[in-house]
C-alpha cells in the first residue's frame, strides 16, 4: 500500500499510526470482543471513552475548570445556529468580524434570531487580510462578538485577537489544537472534528460555564448547549466512533509533545512554504503577509491554465487535494497537525521543479 | 480473537463481514492511497460513496422516485424537533400516538412548535400493547400523525398502521430494513443508523417531496430538510465514515437476499425466542403478544435478584447486555439484522440452562 501526500481542507490527512491503531482494534476494542462502533454508549466502557478523551484535550489545550467540553454533531454549520440561540438570552445583539464565506454563513444564521453588527470586514481586501477591530465600533450591549480564527478559503488566520469585553467567541475549526491557545480568552470556542481532531460527523465545543444559561424559548432540546452539559454529552447516542477517534488524536498530540510541538513543527511547515513562496517568480501568495494562516496555505500561479496544470501533475506525482477553493480559485495546500514535514517538502520540491520547467517552456 | 454475542438495544452488533472490510481498507479506500475517513466530501469518490449508499437503500427498500433520502446528523432525538418545525407550516397541528418513552420524547418536543394532539395511549397499559388509533379521534386539520413503529423499551412493534388522512410520520430507528415496508403508506420516515445501518452518528431521512416547503421561519438553516435535498446531503460536511458505513449495510443487505430475507430470518430468530419464552416457566414476555416486537424482546424473571443473577451470568458466557431498560428493569435481548440465529440459539440455551438450575436450587 502506497500512501501519498493529501493537502485536502477537510475532511482531512489523519496521522498513519492513529489510522492504523482504529485499524487494529476495530473489531476487539480493549479486549471486549465487540467493535467500538458495538458497544452501548451507556456501557462503562463507552464513558470511559468520553472521559479519556475530554481529559486529554482538558490537558492539552489547558482548559480552565470554568469551562465544560461538549462532543456534539452537525458540524460548525449548525453551531453557526445554536451560538445565537444559546447566547441571545443575555441580549438580543450581537458583534460579527468578517473575514470571508464562513464569517458570512454564521452572520446569516445569527440575523435570523436577533440584530447583527458588523464591527469589522477585511471584504475590501478581498478578504486577504484580517481586519482591525476598533473597540469604539463594539457594541455596548453584544451578547458576544464573533469571529473565525482560521479562514480556509483565503488562507488568513488571526494572529492578535481583538480587545473585548463582552465574550469572545470562536470558530476554530481548521485550526484548534494547531498551535498554542488561552482558552481564557474565550467564552465558547467551537470546531469541527475533520481536520485536527479526526472524523467528520463530531463538533467539539469549549463553552464558559455562565454561557450554558441564556438560551431562547424556542431552541430545540438537542440545541441546547445545557441539555449537553447536564448529560456530559451523552443525553442521547452521540457519534461513538468520531468520539474514540478524537480522543486517539488528543493522545497522538501528547505523545507528540503537546501542543507547543505541534505548534513548533506547524510553524516550520508553513515558514518553509511560505519562504519558498516568496522567493518564486511564478506563485504568488494570497495573504497579506501579517495574517497568513498555519494551517491552509494559499497561492496563484499566472493563469488558470496554469493552475490547472499544476493540480494534475501535482496530483500524480502523489500530491493530492490542493485545488484552491472554487470561490477563489488558485491553489491550497492544507497543513493541518498530521502533515508531516515531508510531504511539505516534496511540495516544494514540486513546485520548484514545475516553475524550472514552466519557465524554460 | 473472540467475538461474542452481542444484544445491546444500540449502538448495536454489526455484521462481522461488514466490519472486516471496514477495516480492510480503512487506510486505502478503493486504491486511492487515503483513507475514506480522509476523503474530501467534494471529491468524486466521496461523492460516488453518497450516490451508492442511497441508491442501495432505495432499492432494497423500494423508496418510490417521489421521496427524498437525506443523511442527516444529530439522532432521532433531533428529528423529535425537525419534524414539528418543518411540518407545522402546514398546519400547527398535529397527532401523536404515545407508545412509551420515545413517543413521549417527540411529543414533548412538538409542543414547543404548536398543538399536539395525543390520539391514542397505552400508558394504562403500562405500554405493553400499541393502542388502537380510533379514526373519529384524529385532528381533521393535522399537519401530520406521528408514530413510533418500533418501541425498543417496552418491546412493542405496529403490525398494522392507523388509517389516516394526514401525513403519517415515523421514528423507525429500531426496525429500518428489518421487515418489508411500504414507503409510500407514509409521508416522512426517519432512523438513527446505530441499529440496522451501521454507526452512531448519522441519521437517515425518508421524505415525500411536497412535505419539504413547509418549515416555519425561526428554523435553523440545518434544520431544514430543503436545506438538504438542495444539497443531496452534502450541504456541509457530513459524518462521511457513518455515511460510507451504511453503504456496506445496504450492500451487505442486498447480498444476503434484500428486505424479504431479512423478514424471514428476523421472524424465525423472534419466533424461536418468543416460543421458548411462552413455554418457560421461569420468563414472562413483557409486550402483549399480538404487538410483540421482532427487533427487542422483553421479559421479567420472578425477582430482580434473579434477573440480576440472569444478566450476569449470561454475560459470562459471551451472551453481552441483557439488562432491561433502566426504566422497566427486566431482561431486553435485542436481535437487530446482524445477529445471527446461532446467537439466539446460544441464548435460549442458556435460558434453559439458567431455568433449570435455578429451579433446582
Amino acid at each position: 500500500m502506497k500512501r501519498i501526500y493529501n493537502f485536502s481542507p477537510g475532511p482531512a490527512t489523519l496521522p498513519e499510526s492513529v489510522l492504523r491503531k482504529a485499524q487494529a482494534e476495530f473489531l476487539d476494542y480493549g479486549g471486549t470482543g465487540l467493535s467500538v462502533t458495538e458497544i452501548s454508549h451507556r456501557s462503562d466502557t463507552f464513558r470511559r471513552i468520553v472521559e479519556n478523551a475530554e481529559g486529554n484535550m482538558r490537558e492539552v489545550m489547558g482548559i480552565p475548570d470554568a469551562y465544560r467540553v461538549l462532543f456534539l454533531q452537525g458540524g460548525a454549520s449548525l453551531q453557526f445556529a445554536m451560538v445565537p440561540l444559546n447566547l441571545f438570552g443575555r441580549s438580543r445583539v450581537a458583534d460579527y468580524v468578517d473575514t470571508g464565506r464562513w464569517s458570512q454563513k454564521a452572520i446569516l444564521e445569527a440575523r435570523r434570531y436577533g440584530k447583527v453588527n458588523i464591527v469589522a470586514s477585511s471584504e475590501d481586501q478581498d478578504y486577504r487580510s484580517i481586519p482591525v477591530v476598533r473597540t469604539d465600533r463594539l457594541s455596548p450591549d453584544a451578547a458576544y462578538v464573533h469571529i473565525t480564527m482560521n479562514n480556509t478559503i483565503h488562507g488568513t488566520r488571526y494572529s492578535e485577537l481583538p480587545n473585548t469585553t463582552a465574550p469572545l467567541v470562536t470558530d476554530m475549526s481548521s485550526c484548534i489544537l494547531s498551535e498554542r491557545c488561552d482558552v481564557s480568552k474565550f467564552g465558547l470556542i467551537y470546531a469541527g472534528a475533520q481536520k485536527n481532531m479526526g472524523l467528520a460527523g463530531l463538533t467539539v465545543v469549549i463553552i464558559r460555564d455562565d454561557l450554558t444559561h441564556y438560551c431562547l424559548d424556542t431552541t430545540p432540546t438537542m440545541l441546547r448547549y445545557s441539555t449537553h452539559v447536564e448529560s456530559c454529552s451523552l443525553f442521547n447516542t452521540p457519534p461513538c466512533f468520531a468520539v474514540y477517534f478524537a480522543g486517539l488524536m488528543f493522545e497522538w498530540i501528547k505523545d507528540r509533545g503537546g501542543i507547543s510541538a505541534m505548534e513548533d513543527r506547524n510553524r516550520e511547515k508553513a515558514s518553509r512554504l511560505y519562504d519558498f513562496l516568496d522567493s518564486s517568480g511564478l506563485y504568488a501568495g494570497i495573504a497579506a503577509k501579517h495574517d497568513r494562516s498555519m494551517m491552509n496555505i494559499t497561492f496563484r500561479l499566472p493563469s488558470d491554465d496554469l493552475t490547472d496544470r499544476f493540480v494534475r501533475e501535482a496530483e500524480s506525482q502523489g500530491l493530492t487535494a490542493l485545488k484552491g477553493h472554487r470561490s477563489i480559485g488558485g491553489v491550497r495546500a492544507s497543513l493541518y497537525n498530521a502533515m508531516p514535514l515531508e510531504g511539505v517538502q516534496r511540495l516544494i520540491e514540486f513546485m520548484d521543479f514545475f516553475e524550472k520547467t514552466h519557465s524554460k517552456s
